[in-house]
């Protein structure tokens, strides 16, 4: 009997209306002859509610205490559904994370180990969909731990690839994943197909569809995923480990992604020797800041370099301060800028096609956008422009590379 | 080191600025030399808005997933908490019911069985404050379970008990037990010292500070309690196995108490034969209604007799219909009365002095009050009453027995 896992977001758990809607959603791959499990997300808004009332008690707080806290919301919408379902008939019961999810790691974001597999077979056996709170286990000292905002894609993989699932079911708000964003190009295509590593570069660079860390696991698990709307009944996106013959019409480019969570940092006239990167480097690292597109350029001739990288936004202000601290920039000044965007391209034909960067480049050029940095990986190229040109880049790119729905087919 | 145990009820709880104003509470113990172990309730009204929630998913609802749902509301408070005693510079942690409190019985109304107190007795050897959500436990199958509305005072008492605690604090929105319903006499007082058994009977007859099971947990365990308020700083009321010496001066009565949650059923004219009050009390037992005050009387020579006795208001429709279905009322009628209350006198003193119940009577009788029915137990007698004859027959009999404050003092 195929076995498949079901997850259904904040906004589908949103009150006891939508519930049933979700209910009768499971109630359907029931009856459509598989053995089920439902992960659930708290009711839109709770999670940020708990988390207000965390940081009213205490600025800086325990996150063992922080979990205990957050862990409420998932708990309540798995026991409502629960019981949801059996009112409407349908064999059902909660397990709690503590129950089942073993976990490790920070808590507040925490990592998921292992799966206690054996009440869920016997749930499932038993023609007993297991309902699960997403986002939570249990630390190694027997404590509630939670996996990190939007950890229950991850609860639902891992969950899926514990009990050896067929399939993994992410119900959302949208329908499916996009080759960009709708609200930027209206004429956006929904991706029948996009593999793992596709759908990795798009989640890390701003498609905001799916956690980064599920797809991640997904990927090493070989669990197939789909995107759905919880709202209608329409096909979704398949996310698979790679394209077959029935893809081979699809553009070698997947979608094009946006991230305006970027500034940059320009440190001019800087030692030109070996260790001047590192010793920059090094001092963020320790605090914690994830650099991305790094540029050293030195200047001929004159012992001195430029070096630009990027940090997210919100850590600026405290990469600034890192640097200055280490004392790393010498005689040199430090610039800032976050007035910048990330616009990427990503598809698994860019590892076999190199003209497909370069048809990037020049595209922007035509429009005479300004790449304040560059950097690339095997299946994405990503450029830095100023933040006013990230939508015309955008939409730009779609067209160029043929991703335009045609005209009265657009989302 | 002493060890105590101190509740907080939901209206203490409601709100980071009245947690707060509890860890001060807690901290003031601490300071004092104190081991301290804290059982919250939820936040006020939290656990009607999550009851609430499974009446509209399901009328009738599993309650083992009741219990999941309903239990969130008192781990949000333990975390809250445990990181605002933190953030005092306390040390403290939360546990959870499901780590601590094994329990067993029907899910929703479950008792505890055992406390594990290994992981209580660390923290607290390490000056660490436990903090633990009151009302839920862990069932023998490894699953959330509740103890029943007000249940977090049983929590506190098997907590208490289950760690060695020198005393047992219960802080709630009263600030002790007084001698009746202020409300309906304003000279009530406050009393200083209870036993156990009073205080069972008054929780038992409808002064509602402290739940009953509660009671007779500690009077089972011997674990001396105190009632008091968490928003002043006021002596409370003791409760406590029996008086002593200082005592000698406080009224053989305790208290007064009244109860308008009585209905009143008669039936005239059914046979006068061995049997028949269990004819109709076997019926009302299976249904699970309890009945109280029972009055029999065969009317002379008739062979007929009369049967009154008394039902929860609630439950008076379902316990005629229970007995005309059972057919035990043969050709006699059945009777009902919901405008009816209960007013008793509790007291030790009653043991030792039948006098004290003759001076309710004939203080009644001087009123011209009629009693519908009477039951006594060895240390409390009750009366049946019209329910607006109720309030003063509280009155007359809090003078009558001495309970007046003296002008000025009164609550």
């Amino acid at each position: 009997m195929p076995r498949i896992v079901m997850k259904f977001g904040g906004t589908s758990m949103a009150g006891i209306e939508r519930i049933r809607s979700v209910a009768a959603r499971v109630k359907r791959e029931v009856e459509a002859g598989n053995q089920v499990l439902v992960v659930v997300s708290a009711m839109a808004g709770e999670t940020d509610r708990l988390v207000q009332l965390c940081r009213e008690a205490a600025a800086l707080h325990d996150p063992k205490e922080y979990d205990v806290v957050v862990a409420s919301g998932e708990q309540v919408t798995a026991g409502l559904l629960a019981m949801t379902l059996q009112n409407m008939g349908v064999r059902a019961r909660s397990f709690m994370g503590w129950q089942l999810v073993r976990a490790s790691g920070i808590h507040g974001n925490a990592r998921v180990d292992a799966i206690e597999g054996a009440m869920l077979d016997e749930a499932l056996n038993g023609s007993t969909v297991a309902v699960i709170p997403g986002f939570q286990g249990v630390s190694e000292d027997g404590r509630v731990a939670t996996l990190g905002r939007g950890g229950s894609d991850t609860s639902a993989v891992a969950i899926a690839a514990g009990v050896k699932a067929d399939r993994c079911d992410i119900y959302t708000d949208v329908d499916g994943v996009y080759t960009t964003d709708p609200r930027i190009v209206p004429r956006a295509r929904k991706l029948t197909r996009i593999t793992f590593e596709e759908m990795l570069e798009l989640a890390g660079v701003g498609a905001k569809v799916l956690q980064v860390r599920s797809v991640g696991l997904a990927m090493r698990e070989n669990m197939p995923l789909r995107v759905l709307t919880a709202f209608d009944d329409l096909p979704g996106t398949e996310i698979v480990p790679e394209l077959g013959e029935e893809d081979m019409e699809r553009n070698a480019i997947a979608g094009i992604a946006a991230d305006r969570n970027e500034a940059r940092i320009t440190l001019t006239g800087i030692a030109d020797k070996p260790g001047t990167v590192a010793s920059v480097m090094g001092p963020l690292a320790a605090s914690g800041i994830h650099v991305d597109m790094i540029v050293h350029a030195a200047t001929v001739g004159a012992g001195s370099s430029d070096l630009t990288f990027t940090v997210p936004r919100a850590s600026l202000a405290q990469a600034v301060s890192a640097i200055e601290s280490s004392g790393a920039v010498g005689n040199g000044r430090i610039l800032t800028d976050d007035k910048v965007a990330k616009v990427s391209i990503v598809g698994v034909g860019i590892r076999s096609n190199p003209e497909l960067a370069a048809k990037m480049f020049d595209t922007l050029a035509e429009r005479s956008i300004n790449l304040l940095a560059v950097s690339a990986s095997e299946i994405k190229v990503s450029v830095l422009v100023a933040e006013e040109e990230m939508e015309l880049s955008v939409r730009v790119l779609h067209t160029a590379f043929g991703l335009d729905a045609p005209q009265g087919e657009a989302a």
